[in-house]
């Protein structure tokens, strides 16, 4: 028995302590995101999960459990029972799939059960979707089925849709920082310029800024172009055991952290409004189950479900100090080839938001960057990797460390 | 170190296996089941929340994480985010709480979640709760929601609702077994008597087989008083370790199984319409977990949504041969003092059938049961107990097995 396994041994023995693996991620798949007319929920999650499969070599029947984050599939489809659906549908008949369910942080959410699904010992293989069918209804109808991530009797009944709750964070941002809004639109130039390589992504032309402050306004100062899309799409990754990894892939990529925080649901409820807390506390939830600190962090996918929230993210994460991250957009440190690349997949911003889906493909753009398997979007030597997950204005946050075997 | 110790040393060190802890229910608390035009989701929820942690002796402040189920909260209420929700109102950010969808499954899964949570390691205190608001709407939408539990695309769409779908199943059984209306009606009539007892039950009063007979078609052979009503309500029930259990009870019930099994989402795709093959392969394998066989159940909480349901689950779990199920209910087998005791708390029939809350009542219902807790609806000596969850159609069905330590 060597050190480690010592400390293992009393612990649980001695302090009756369970005892968790270490998990990998060895396959990660996507759907082609946009307005994809030609395929239904059921269809687009099996895209990326049968991708996500042949990424890992693996058949439908070594599958022993999945998971997968929807948020309003009910509302936008007219279809609850996800799990049952999806298990038809992969031909995995009796595996359990269960659906979890956490606004836009669906994605992030359902891969931490499925990280401890694998780490506890319950289930070897594991697949881990996302998927989001949302172009089907009016934009009227999906503003208002996504305000249900809100507080729905004290926001969206009183006429609060989402771009007005992010407005009012990016006022109450810009008024005590002096941030302008060409800051914000930077934001979105810089993941437009990403996107344009991510093959997956909905939206691959480059904007300017002048494009970004010229757009019409949806609710000030938050303009079309600060706003992500409404996007169909779906993503996987399937999660095994480190020790079994390797049967799989050359190129294991571990889950190092995976932490979760809510916070109070109303933006009215909130300590402050140029923070969102419960990614600071996620944050450092997850940096210390790592053992690692910002600054090892090489590149990063963060929620920018509006430009002002990838503001708020890269300070509330650590990466830039509390009122400096509108400048990094700005002077180009969160580039690719930056100091922080953030969000080389284009982020939600240009690559697409299909709500539940957005978390699991942040795990899966951060898996192909640590395997060194982005192509021309690839970060030069990156190692570890965060992942930043949003539900709401804030009410929860999920972030997950990764890092190269 | 012990025979059994050195069993799990080597499992962990040699066959790299995890190693799980044993997982006690420590608290129990129910919303009134009913019309609550008293309350909205929030409120009902936290009516049972606090139910349970005053059981557990706990405060809000103790709790690690919580999960909760709950079906179509989106569609019922406008309200998704349910875990941010929940945090928020219990006062416990930043806690996570996760929301789980399966259907009327979805109690069941939030409790093998939330078992898995505890079971892992990952977590020591968890709140897993079920909720439902149902009767805001009219009976025809609530309908159409209920309909997203099955197939949307080629059942819902087609217009099949589920009192169509388990008229189906009924008339199906009832054509191989010669069973009649009457046997169907017996078990309504049943948990009608059983209801009488139960302080949180929708309908306390007792019904005939004549009323039953007499009421209004739903969809042949299926009448009113066969199917479960709809309904507003909450439960919920506190998890910690075995080893941490006597701390907060003297009578901790234990979780010695936990099974969750899919079958195709749509009825036309089964193999069987009289048996439910999801309840089968979820109850064999919770069998195996606790090592227990059929016999051993001393009470059990059944998915009744229509009496042809319970009559199937009495089959599919191993108390009645195949076939046999409905002579049970008719010649007063399951009756609280007959030799298999079903639905002590009236079931879904007669305590009410908030869909989501449905599977953690039962578990509420069975840990009263063996704590010697009922009162006037006690099971003698009762030491096992099993809960029985279905979604949908029987897409998902989840097994649970609960034993007095």
């Amino acid at each position: 028995m060597n050190e480690k396994e010592k400390v293992l041994f009393i612990n649980f023995f001695e302090n009756k302590k369970a005892i968790m693996r270490r998990v990998a991620i060895i396959g990660v798949g996507f759907s082609k995101f946009g307005e994809r007319w030609d395929k239904g929920l059921r269809e687009l999650a099996l895209e990326a999960g049968i991708a996500a499969l042949e990424d890992a070599g693996l058949k439908g029947e070594q599958i022993d459990a999945g998971y997968v984050g929807t948020m309003a599939s009910g509302s936008f489809s007219g279809q609850e029972h996800i799990g049952s659906l999806l298990a038809d549908y992969l031909g995995i008949n009796p595996i359990p799939i269960t659906r979890v369910e956490a606004a836009c942080a669906s994605g992030g959410v359902a891969l931490r059960q499925g990280y401890l699904a694998v780490a506890s010992g319950l289930h070897d293989i594991v697949i881990v979707g996302g998927v989001e069918k949302m172009t089907d209804l009016s934009t009227e109808q999906v503003t208002e089925i996504l305000g249900a991530a809100g507080d729905q009797e004290w926001e969206l009944f009183m006429g609060a849709t989402f771009p007005a709750l992010y407005a009012m964070m990016a006022r109450a941002y810009m008024h005590k920082f002096n941030a302008k809004e060409e800051h914000l639109a930077a934001v979105a130039v810089k993941n437009h310029k990403h996107a344009k390589n991510v093959p997956y992504a909905q939206f691959r032309n480059e904007i300017t800024i002048e494009d970004v402050l010229n757009s019409k306004v949806v609710s000030s100062p938050l303009k079309v172009l600060d706003c992500s899309p409404i996007t169909d799409g779906a993503a996987a990754v399937v999660l095994c055991p480190l020790d079994m990894a390797y049967s799989y892939t050359k190129k294991p990529v571990e889950i190092i952290a995976s932490a979760h925080a809510t916070d109070k649901i109303a933006l009215h409820s909130r300590e402050s409004l140029y923070e969102i807390k419960a990614t600071k506390i996620a944050a450092e939830k997850a940096y210390k189950m790592a053992n690692v600190s910002p600054k090892d962090i090489d590149v990063a996918e963060v929620h920018d479900c509006f430009t002002i929230a990838e503001i708020l993210a890269i300070e509330d994460l650590g990466f830039f100090k509390k009122g400096e991250g509108y400048k990094a957009a700005y002077e180009g440190l969160t580039t690719l080839d930056g100091e922080m690349p953030i969000n080389t997949s284009g982020g939600l911003k240009a690559a697409g938001h299909p709500v539940g889906a957005t978390g699991i493909k942040q795990a899966g753009e951060i898996t192909l960057q640590l395997q060194n398997r982005a192509e021309n979007r690839q970060v030069k030597n990156a190692e570890i990797g965060l992942c930043h997950n949003v539900g709401g204005s804030g009410g929860t946050a999920v972030v997950h460390i990764l890092k190269i075997v």
